[in-house]
């Protein structure tokens, strides 16, 4: 069956290009929901848009909302605008706004000129914000009321317009006074239990929390944090509502945070990187990271070529060095994912360096003591040279030490040089505990050089 | 102002002990609420005690949720029996669930026998669901009515319970059939809308969509993605409700898991570390990893000791070894990174192995090539040697072949066996690239020796 899957895009393409559209459209309900997604993303940019194009703006909506987000907007800049136009006003406002924003501004007036006129330019308002701050995660669908209006009145409001709010995320409506501005929160439930002629003044819970468009996502995660709130307004200067920002949207782009650090720490740099994507973009975005990290190693192992001699004579090192390297750099990551874990929970500021520290080296003395006994065990058992031991359990001990200082208190300092610590962390890390363990080791052979000679030399 | 924070605890500590127990609470709420957790985790396992000890049980469930998950158990191990239970009390049921499940059974005893007997019931129950599954992430704070019941007598039951469920997240009722199980769900908005005579069945959606308690958080999510719901009720062999999942339990299950397999990547694989934890506990913990990551350094080293003619007829490529070394596991680390992002994403299988292994393999050659002639033209450059430089070039193009296939194909594999790809991956990926890549730059040299002697040689 998973054969069948993997396939499935194919015969989609298929019947699509065949003019099947009947057809192609029985494959693609015959495919599993959560594999619409795998599908998708499998077509070609010129299939994707065929599809696009060919099925009612209502579906084309529910597509690309399976698609990628990287996929999104390759798709929109390909389809005729009018098309483009119709699968966008399908959309919730705060996707509108997020496409509009990425795309060129060229395509952006062609789609938005035959878009419906209320549902454009709230999508070029919303485009303007940023993505981590309020008004750009909020959208624009909220039920208002007038503070003197009744119970009745709202019931009967719901009532008439019970298709255009079908897919609002109802849990709460906003009351306004005369000037518009935000006065009052009602509950649905309050609503329900309330004498139908009582006005809305008497229901509501005044002094609501709002935020402002500007408020960024981690004050609101900290709203959401203290509040059990499933949304909060977000008003303007004069303190009219513009909108609602859910607790999920928070959530979402939390979440994308997060996935976007564990792709950079593991050196996917240069944004979102899937397999459907070019070959010459997948390949030139890690390189770019990936030459960074050359010229750093160089660096390092300048340290090695200055202790050539040493080395000649101790042949016998060499294997050590790559295991220094690997394992303080194993230890050193280990106290970047706790400082990055503390910081993201808020238990430790990013001016705290002397509480991290001495955190750090306490476990960093325990450990290297450790390390530094086991390696230098085999060295000695592996050369039967005790001296040989000694030198590579002293680097490494002192290695660790240093890297998991290093490791403790880089994301710290990127944090408050606002520098990103999932990008920079590793590279810092490793190329300085690389120099200090090489240097190490070889400057401590060179010490003991004497005690280290093979017993033929 | 931030020293102030940071010493804050001990300020509270300080109130505690005195008994000034007003003077303390006055001190904790002048804390920013969302330094709480900050707070609260730094002080004492005893000083915590005390301080949930002497404010009401309100207070302290607050408190509670505000401390990190992995200092949550031992603070109610440490109550009293009835305060820990009056604690547990004012949890929503999820929480209590979890809680008491991660308790000793002693322990959860004495404290259920403490709790209201409703509550310890259910607090039991859901102690026995995986944390994975519905039946751990459900809330049974729900509201059921008969299918025969009318609007009004809906409206009527929530006037007379408010304060009771003035906590609950009412988004939908759910009603049951004579037999007691699910035939429907209500929303608020259509209750507000009926006249007061219709009886529920009239209004209810029916063929409601539910899950069983053992539903995997994996399903729970597909359910969520396709369906825009807030919360997906939960049911027994004969369709009785026992609860909600709410998407938001969804959710932060999620991230959870996306935010372990962070510090998973990084070395921390036996559970959160927090630097508010006992030395002994984060050391042994760190080392456990690190003593898996020595021997396989070890292992990978010991090619270096075959060779160890060849490097010391040809010191420099001691210099060269951490290069290709570190190199390659930047390279596997990205293959690694866009496995694990495709699998989340749902937009590769776990048997498309050929798929995503020509995928690598393309990218992998053009930065092989690329790399290679970096490190090739230094070589060169620095010792005036084009054979080293070859020879190095080579090497290091052939590894990132190998580092790319691995890293790429290894998560797969481990999820088809059911190992978990953010602990193993790594181990194995720079175990292998090492072990090849050390491998190829000696055999080359050993092959084209007579290449490679010094001039003076």
């Amino acid at each position: 069956m998973e054969v069948d899957v993997a396939d499935s895009h194919k015969e989609l393409a298929r019947r699509l290009e065949s003019g099947e559209l009947t057809s192609a459209l029985e494959w693609l309900h015959a495919i599993p929901r959560h594999d619409w997604s795998l599908v998708l993303s499998r077509l070609s940019p010129d299939e994707r848009g065929e599809l696009l194009t060919a099925v009612d703006p209502e579906l084309g909506a529910e597509l690309l909302e399976e698609l990628p987000d990287v996929h999104q907007i390759s798709v929109i800049e390909d389809l005729a605008a009018p098309t483009a136009a119709a699968i966008l006003d399908q959309l919730p406002s705060d996707l509108q706004g997020d496409l509009i924003g990425e795309l060129d501004d060229d395509d952006a007036q062609r789609i938005l000129g035959h878009m419906t006129p209320e549902d454009a330019s709230t999508a070029l308002t919303l485009s303007r914000y940023e993505d981590d701050e309020a008004g750009g995660l909020m959208i624009t669908e909220m039920l208002r009321y007038a503070e003197r209006q009744t119970v009745a009145s709202v019931i009967d409001d719901l009532r008439v317009h019970a298709e255009e709010y079908r897919d609002f995320e109802i849990q709460y409506s906003y009351v306004v006074d005369q000037k518009g501005a935000l006065v009052g929160v009602l509950r649905m439930r309050d609503l329900l239990l309330a004498p139908h002629g009582t006005t809305l003044d008497r229901l509501m819970i005044r002094d609501p929390l709002f935020v402002r468009a500007e408020t960024s996502i981690e004050e609101l995660g900290e709203i959401f944090d203290e509040h059990s709130y499933l949304g909060v307004p977000v008003v303007d200067a004069q303190q009219r509502p513009l909108g609602v920002v859910l607790r999920r949207a928070v959530d979402d782009a939390w979440a994308e945070q997060q996935d976007a650090a564990l792709l950079k720490l593991q050196g996917i740099v240069g944004g979102e990187e899937l397999r459907s994507m070019p070959l010459m973009t997948r390949s030139s975005r890690r390189l770019a990271w990936l030459s960074i990290n050359i010229v750093l190693n160089l660096l390092a192992a300048s340290i090695i070529a200055m202790f050539q001699e040493t080395l000649s004579t101790v042949i016998a090192l060499a294997v050590f060095l790559p295991i220094i390297s690997d394992m303080s750099g194993c230890s050193g990551n280990q106290a970047v994912a706790v400082s990055m874990r503390e910081l993201s929970l808020g238990l430790v500021r990013p001016t705290e360096l002397l509480r991290v520290w001495l955190k750090e080296i306490s476990v960093g003395l325990l450990n290297g003591i450790a390390l530094g006994a086991m390696i230098g065990a085999v060295a000695w058992a592996w050369q039967g040279m005790p001296m040989l031991g000694v030198v590579v359990a002293i680097a490494l001990a002192l290695n660790t030490l240093v890297a998991v200082s290093i490791g403790g208190l880089v994301p710290l300092l990127l944090r408050r040089w606002n520098l990103d610590p999932a990008v920079a962390s590793g590279p810092i890390l490793t190329t300085i505990t690389d120099m200090c363990g090489f240097f190490w080791v070889l400057g401590l052979a060179t010490l003991f050089l004497d005690y280290l000679k093979p017993a033929t030399g």
